[in-house]
């Protein structure tokens, strides 16, 4: 299984800290934009200051598609050296895809083949029909969206969906409850529907944490990517205390911007590794 | 108003073709592998093929993904020769895009102000918060993912939802009707809440002409792209139909696969633009 590589080099350095690779050009120091290759070298500074303390690395395929095919360039160099440098640390492309049948595909070859990615992080809405080449994908895993951290991320999410069920044993259109939320359902059928191959994750935010013990509570085990620490101001006490799992794993906790663009990268990922550590 | 630019297109030619230009490299006919931009000189072959037909064009972005850094370059030159030859066709990256917030300043910079498309695809499912840097962006086209084409569409997009209000009214938990399926919400929050700017659209499947026969009862003349005639086995006569708004427009009525990949793009890009004329 794809997610025990994460669990792995989770246990091996005892972190479940991802440092996200938001590597927006417009905010990288000016020293390196003198470089070849800013985004990139950028990354490689990134990634030697705090490699100690990451499970997992997370580049968000925006801030390179911004560039065009020069920040697509400087992605996959990016991944060529953490590959080559770290191949235990797990790598997550950040790209929220989701089309319909093989049209997948391509962002298949793109993010797993060319640029060697383990997992992806992938849109519900089309259905689990659409994501089949994705979930196919036994060796990658599919980190699908469940419960974002964004503050409107309700506006769909928390919708109560009428239970059929209940319809029927009326014997008419009138549910008898007020139904679960939008993202309960989506967590369900991901755990109980589209995991055959055991690599399923869910995206659950750390500004929800009573969503996350709930959705805990709903799907075993399955390990959650957590957006929302730090800038988003998720709470990271209450995240692990309704996130980890039956074996004190589950969670792939990240930060962005709060390590990459602070004055020390090396101490913030610490400090965030450390107090995961704390709390867990 | 962004939407003008296709409206005056499909009047002057009399048409509501969407070409799309999903370009997939392992079918490009062999004359075009050995040429040095092998997706670039096919699209650039078909534009010349099709313009006389096509109100707009839909590139769809994981074709040119999967060749990675290369084949985002061949779109770059794809959209360079369309914007300098045919300036007055619409442009569409059928991207799929979605993510939180100023991250989608990202594909922003890259859909629009890079490569210079007139309008993305976007995902609802982190609602309407999170798009607003693309819904503020009064020139651009959002098509929002509404009641999509693919046979699993309706897994969760067919879930109804229990209605506040009701649960209200009774001053309990129990609703009092079956509620609104998901697709629907979508479509009234796009039309009611996130079109500010006059510049938001919704994706409606060919495949499902009842669930567009509603959709258009509720959003006036919002334009509609309309995937799934064709190889995915919507029916014309019945898309028109239920989709053609107040003024004979309101569709974009997209051919990928039949048109690029058949033995003669022009005959068959001339054949559903000459179909669409007779049913409108």
């Amino acid at each position: 299984m794809i997610i025990d590589k994460y669990n792995k080099r989770a246990k091996k350095i005892n972190s479940l800290l991802c440092v996200g690779l938001d590597t927006d050009f417009n905010k990288i120091p000016k020293k390196f934009l003198k470089k070849k290759f800013p985004q990139f070298e950028f990354n490689k500074w990134i990634i030697k200051e705090t490699h100690e303390y990451a499970a997992a690395y997370k580049p968000n395929s925006a801030f390179y598609e911004a560039r065009g095919d020069k920040g697509i360039q400087e992605l996959k160099m990016t991944m060529d050296y953490l590959i080559k440098n770290h191949p235990d640390i797990f790598t997550i492309l950040d790209a929220k895809r989701g089309d319909i049948g093989n049209t997948n595909n391509g962002y298949i070859t793109s993010a797993f083949d060319w640029l060697g990615f383990d997992a992806i992080t992938l849109h519900p809405y089309l259905g689990g029909e659409s994501l089949a080449p994705f979930l196919n994908r036994k060796d990658n895993g599919c980190i699908i969206m469940c419960r974002n951290s964004n503050p409107g991320a309700g506006e769909f999410q928390d919708l109560k969906i009428v239970e059929v069920a209940d319809v029927g044993r009326l014997g008419s259109r009138r549910p008898t409850s007020a139904g679960k939320p939008l993202w309960q359902i989506v967590a369900e059928k991901v755990s109980k529907d589209w995991n055959k191959n055991k690599n399923c994750m869910l995206v659950v935010g750390a500004t929800y944490p009573k969503e996350m013990k709930k959705i805990r509570s709903l799907v075993g085990d399955m390990t959650f990517l957590v957006p929302g620490i730090g800038a988003q101001g998720g709470d990271l006490k209450e995240t692990l205390k309704a996130g980890l799992n039956s074996k004190g794993l589950g969670l792939i906790i990240n930060s962005s911007r709060g390590i990459i663009f602070s004055n020390n990268p090396k101490i913030e990922a610490q400090k965030l590794r450390d107090e995961i550590r704390k709390y867990k």
